[in-house]
C-alpha cells in the first residue's frame, strides 16, 4: 500500500510543476505582514497592479465595454494568486492554461458579438476546494481523495460560466472542513497575510487570504457555522452567508453530507462590497433551481433590496450584540461596534441594544447535530490512505492537544436522538423569531429591527490553532438567518489597550480575555457582522452597503478634519 | 392508572356533548352510499343545502359583498359537518359557539366598516387535528394526548383567522399519522361515504370524508407521503401538496417531529378548484415567513400563475405516467389517464409518456428515513397511557394482519445510517430533475415537460385494511415536488371491466390486480394527480385548472350530443 504521505508529496509536486517557472518569485523572510509583496515583487506590471486593485464593479464594467480583456484581468490576478499561495500557502488546483484559453474564448465573444455572455462576464472567480470543476482532481483537504477527478462541474460552478465568469483557481480547507482555521495532510496550513504567525481562519481561510492579497476579485466560499464569514473578517473582507438553498450546492463535495438539518451554504467573499450583490444577482438570475432541487425557486427581488419593506432604507433601526452573553469581544471588536453605533446614528439611522437569545443553546444543539455521525463521516472518508484524522489545529502538535469544541469526541448518536436535538433547535427557531418580531415595540419604526450588528468573532485573527470559538457565526447558520461580514478598522494598540478583567461570564470567557495582547494583534483587520432574517439575501446586501457608506463617509469626514 | 380505554370513552362523551340536540339525526342504515343523506335528512333548510352547495369562489364573493352572511354559511357548514360526523365518523373537536361568534364578529365588522378582513373573510374551515386551537385539545388520535389543551394557535390557524377565515371544526386521522387510512384508538375509525365499506384514505381522511359530503367548503390536511393527497383520490376531491415551507407547519403538531430530511406539508382539500388558488394566495399574502422560521419568503408570484415560463399556458406539453414501474393501477385509473389525455389534446395541448425513474428506490428511501426512528417516536408518545400501537387497519384485528410496508419492523437506526439514506434521496433527486430537465428534447416546446399527470393510488378508495400502496404520492413527496389532485370520473363497471392478467412486475403487483372487481368499487370517484416542479404551487394550480377546464368542456360536449 502506499503512504499516504507519499500521495501528498506527489500531490504537492504536481501542484508546484503547475506553476509557470516565470512567476515563482522569492518570497521575503523575517516579516510578518506580507500584504505589500504582490505589488512590491516584481512580477505584476503597472497595469495589473491597477487591474487587481480594482473593485468588482470597476472591473465588470470596464470586461463589457472591453476596455480590458478578459485575458488581460484573469493573468493579472493569477500572477498575482501564485503570488499570494507563494506567501501564505491557499492554492490547491492551478490550471492557467485552462483558465486563460477561457478567458480568451469570452474574449472572442465579446469582440465577435458585441454581447456579454452574462453579468459576470471575464470575471476571474476563485473556488473553494469542494467546487468540482471537470477534469480537475478534487480533494477537498483530504489524501484519501487525491486522484478524484471530476467528471463533470458543480452546478454553481456552470451557472458561473454561464454568468461569464472565469473560474480560475480553487482554494485550500482544513481537514473535513469543520475547523475555523485552515490545515490539512494534503496542502498543510494557510497564513493570514497580515500576520503570518496568525490563522487566516477556516474553512474557506485561502479564500480568505487570497483574496486580502487581492489575488481575485470575488471568491466563493462555504459556511455551515461560520467557514465563510470567520476568514472574511479575518482578512478584512466583505462576505456573505446566504440563507440554505439560495445559492446552488449541488455537485460540490462535502463532509458530513445527507446531513439535512444546518445545512452548508456558498457565498461570495471579496475585498469589494459591489461583489456581493454582483454575485448575488448574478446566480439567481440563473433560475439555480432548474439544475440544482434543493435550489430555492425565488427570483432576484428588486423590491427587496430596494428595502420596501424596511421602509425603503430611510430611518432604519438596528440592534447591536455587544456580547453574546458566552464570550466578551477583545477590545478593538468593542471599539468598531461604536464606532458602527455612532456612525449610523450620524447617518439618521436608530440603534438599540440586542439581547442575545439562548447562544449557548443553540451552539451546542448545532454541535450535537454536527457530531452525531462526524466522527464516522471522517473514518469511513480517511479510510482508504489510513491518514490521520488531525486533531487540533495548533502548531506544536506534539505538545498538549487543544481538542475543539466541534472535534467529535463521542461516538455517533441514534437517529431518535438526532431528531430530538433537531426538534430542539426549530423551537428556538421560533422562539428567536417570534423575539425578533416583539421588538416592533421599541423601534419606533412601526417595524420590528430591521438588522442586527454583532461581531464575527469575539477578536480579529488569532495566533494559529487558537481560534476556539466560533458562536459569533454558528448561531446564525442555526436560525438560517442571513449574514454579511463587513471591514470597521485594524487593531490599534493606541485605542485597544488591554482593559482590567471584566466579571467573567465563564472560565472560557476568562481564557479568551487573558488571549488579548494588543502588540500580537497589532495591525489586523477587524470586521463585523450584520444579520437580516431568513432569505433576506437582497435586504441584508442593500442594508451592508448602508453601514458600510456610513462608514466611509465618516472616514472620509474624518479626514477632512 | 386510568386505563386508556377509559379515557378515550369519557373523550367520545364530551365529543357528543359538544353536538347541540337538535342537530342529531337517525343515520340510515343498510346503505353503503351515504352521500345523498346530508340534503335528505331534512336537518338542513334549502337556501343551507344551497349554501353548501357553492363553490369556494361564490362563497367567497356572497360573504364579501354581505349576500350570505358569516353565521349563515358557518351554520350551514356546521349543521352539514355535524350530518357527516355521524355518518362517517370524521370529527374530532366540535366547538358550534366559539365558531359562531367568530363569524358573528366577522359580519359585525363588514357591516361596520364596509371591508372584509381578508381574502378568506367568513368561509368557514375545517381543520386536520394537528392544527391547534387555543383553548381546544389536540389528541391527534392518540390517547395518551387526551387533555393536551392548546394555549396558543398553531401558525396556519392564526393566519386564517387574519385572512378572514374561520376555523369550525378539527377533523380525524389515524394514530401516528402514518397511515394511508383513518383510525385511532381514540375516535375510531372513518368511512368513505361513497361506499362505506370502505376508507376515504388518510392520513387526511376525515378531510376527505368530510369534504365529500359538503360539510365544508375547505379543509386543510397535511401530506408527508399523500396524507392529503389520498384521501382526496378516495373521495373525489381537489387538493394540493404543496412544496416544503410554502405554507406554514409551525406550531402544529406532529409525529416523527426532528425528522428534518421530508418534510410535511399541509395543503388545501376541497371540492371546489377555485378553492386552491384561494388558499395558497391568501396564505402566502399573509406572509408566514414572519411568524414561521421553515416558511419559505416568496411572495405570491402572479406571473408563475399566469404561466409565462410554459409558454403563458397555451399548447402546453403534459407527460402521462401509465404506471409507476412497481404496481400497474387499476381499469378505472387508467381510463381516467385516457380521458385526460384525449381531452388535454383535444384542447391543443401535447401528451407524451412519463417515464419514471427509481420511483421504488425512492419509496424504499422514504421510509428509510421514516423509520429511522418512528418505533422509538411511537413508543415514547403512547408510553403515559399505554394505549397499543395499532398494527394493522383491517376491519377484522384478530385475523392475520397485514402490516403495511411503513408499520416500522424494526428497530431505528443510527444516525450515521439515516445520512447515508438522505444523501442518496438527495442524489436521486438531481438525477431525476436532470431528466425532466432533458424531456426538452421531445417536447417540441422549447421547453422541458410542463407537469406529469399520474395516477394518485392505483386504484379508487380500497376496502378498509386494503390500502397497501402509496409510492404514486410518495415519490413526490421525497422529490419535494408540488402535487395537485383533480376528479375525472367514476368507477363504472360497464367501462371499467376486469382486464385479463398483465405480465406481472411484481408479486405485490399481481396482489393489487387481484384485489379489482368492477362491483366492488362501483360509483366510487377516480382521481389523477398532476405534478410540477419544486416550489411552483402557481403553476400547478393553474395547469389543474387548465386541465379540469378540458374535461369540463369535454362533459358538456359529451351532453351535447
Amino acid at each position: 500500500m502506499v503512504l499516504w504521505t507519499d500521495l501528498a508529496v506527489d500531490k504537492r509536486r504536481r501542484q508546484l510543476d503547475a506553476i509557470p517557472r516565470a512567476w515563482l518569485i522569492s518570497p521575503p523572510s523575517g516579516i510578518l505582514d506580507v500584504t505589500a509583496v504582490p505589488e512590491s515583487c516584481g512580477l505584476l506590471s503597472d497595469e495589473e497592479i491597477t487591474i487587481t486593485r480594482s473593485s468588482v464593479d470597476i472591473l465588470l464594467s470596464k470586461l463589457a465595454r472591453g476596455v480590458w480583456s478578459s485575458v488581460q484581468v484573469t493573468t493579472a490576478f493569477y500572477k498575482r494568486a501564485v503570488v499570494a499561495h507563494q506567501l501564505v500557502n491557499c492554492l490547491t488546483e492551478i490550471f492557467v492554461e485552462r483558465a486563460l484559453a477561457h478567458a480568451a474564448k469570452l474574449d472572442e465573444h465579446l469582440k465577435r458579438t458585441g454581447q456579454v455572455v452574462g453579468p459576470l462576464h471575464g470575471l476571474p472567480i476563485s473556488l473553494k476546494d469542494q467546487l468540482c470543476i471537470e477534469g480537475l482532481e478534487t480533494t477537498m483537504g483530504y489524501v484519501s481523495w487525491i486522484g478524484k477527478y471530476a467528471d463533470k462541474n458543480a452546478v454553481l460552478v456552470d451557472v458561473l460560466i454561464e454568468c461569464g465568469a472565469v473560474p480560475f483557481v480553487r482554494t485550500n480547507v482544513p481537514q473535513t472542513l469543520m475547523w475555523p482555521e485552515t490545515f490539512n495532510n494534503v496542502f498543510g496550513r494557510t497564513l493570514n497575510p497580515y500576520r503570518t504567525s496568525h490563522t487566516s481562519g477556516g474553512s474557506s481561510g485561502c479564500e480568505g487570504a487570497l483574496l486580502a492579497l487581492r489575488g481575485s476579485p470575488l471568491g466563493v466560499g462555504s459556511d455551515v457555522g461560520g467557514s465563510v464569514r470567520i476568514p472574511a473578517a479575518f482578512c478584512g473582507l466583505f462576505a456573505l452567508r446566504p440563507s440554505y438553498g439560495r445559492i446552488p450546492y449541488c455537485g460540490a463535495v462535502n463532509s458530513l453530507e445527507g446531513q439535512d438539518s444546518i445545512l452548508s451554504v456558498f457565498g461570495p467573499m471579496t475585498a469589494s462590497i459591489s461583489g456581493l450583490k454582483a454575485f448575488v444577482r448574478a446566480v439567481v438570475h440563473a433560475k439555480p433551481w432548474l439544475k440544482d432541487p434543493l435550489a430555492i425557486r425565488k427570483k432576484w427581488d428588486e423590491e427587496e433590496y430596494m428595502l420596501v419593506e424596511h421602509g425603503n432604507g430611510n430611518g432604519l433601526c438596528f440592534a447591536i450584540m455587544w456580547d453574546d452573553g458566552v464570550v466578551v469581544p477583545h477590545p478593538p471588536v468593542t471599539r468598531a461596534l461604536r464606532k458602527v453605533k455612532d456612525v449610523l446614528e450620524k447617518a439618521g439611522h436608530k440603534v438599540i441594544d440586542w439581547t442575545p437569545f439562548k447562544h449557548n443553546e443553540l451552539g451546542n444543539l448545532t454541535r450535537d447535530i454536527w457530531n452525531a455521525a462526524s466522527a464516522e463521516d471522517y473514518k469511513v472518508t480517511t479510510a482508504s490512505t489510513g491518514e490521520p484524522v488531525i486533531p487540533t489545529m495548533e502548531l506544536d502538535v506534539t505538545g498538549p492537544a487543544t481538542i475543539a469544541p466541534f472535534r467529535p469526541a463521542r461516538p455517533g448518536i441514534s437517529a431518535y436522538q438526532l431528531w430530538q436535538a433537531q426538534k430542539t433547535k426549530r423551537d428556538i427557531r421560533k422562539e428567536y423569531l417570534d423575539r425578533w418580531d416583539r421588538t416592533s415595540s421599541v423601534t419606533d419604526t412601526g417595524r420590528p429591527v430591521d438588522a442586527i450588528i454583532g461581531p464575527a468573532a469575539p477578536y480579529a485573527a488569532v495566533p494559529h490553532g487558537k481560534n476556539r470559538y466560533t458562536n459569533y457565526t454558528t448561531v446564525w447558520n442555526a436560525l438560517d438567518y442571513v449574514s454579511s461580514i463587513f471591514p470597521v478598522t485594524a487593531v490599534n494598540p493606541a485605542l485597544d489597550s488591554k482593559k482590567g478583567p471584566h466579571i467573567f461570564i465563564s472560565d472560557f470567557d476568562r481564557e479568551i480575555y487573558e488571549q488579548y495582547d494588543p502588540e500580537v494583534f497589532k495591525g489586523l483587520p477587524v470586521c463585523l457582522q450584520l444579520t437580516g432574517r431568513t432569505l433576506e439575501e437582497e435586504a441584508v446586501i442593500a442594508m451592508t452597503e448602508i453601514v458600510d457608506m456610513a462608514l466611509a463617509k465618516h472616514a472620509k469626514n474624518d479626514a477632512k478634519l
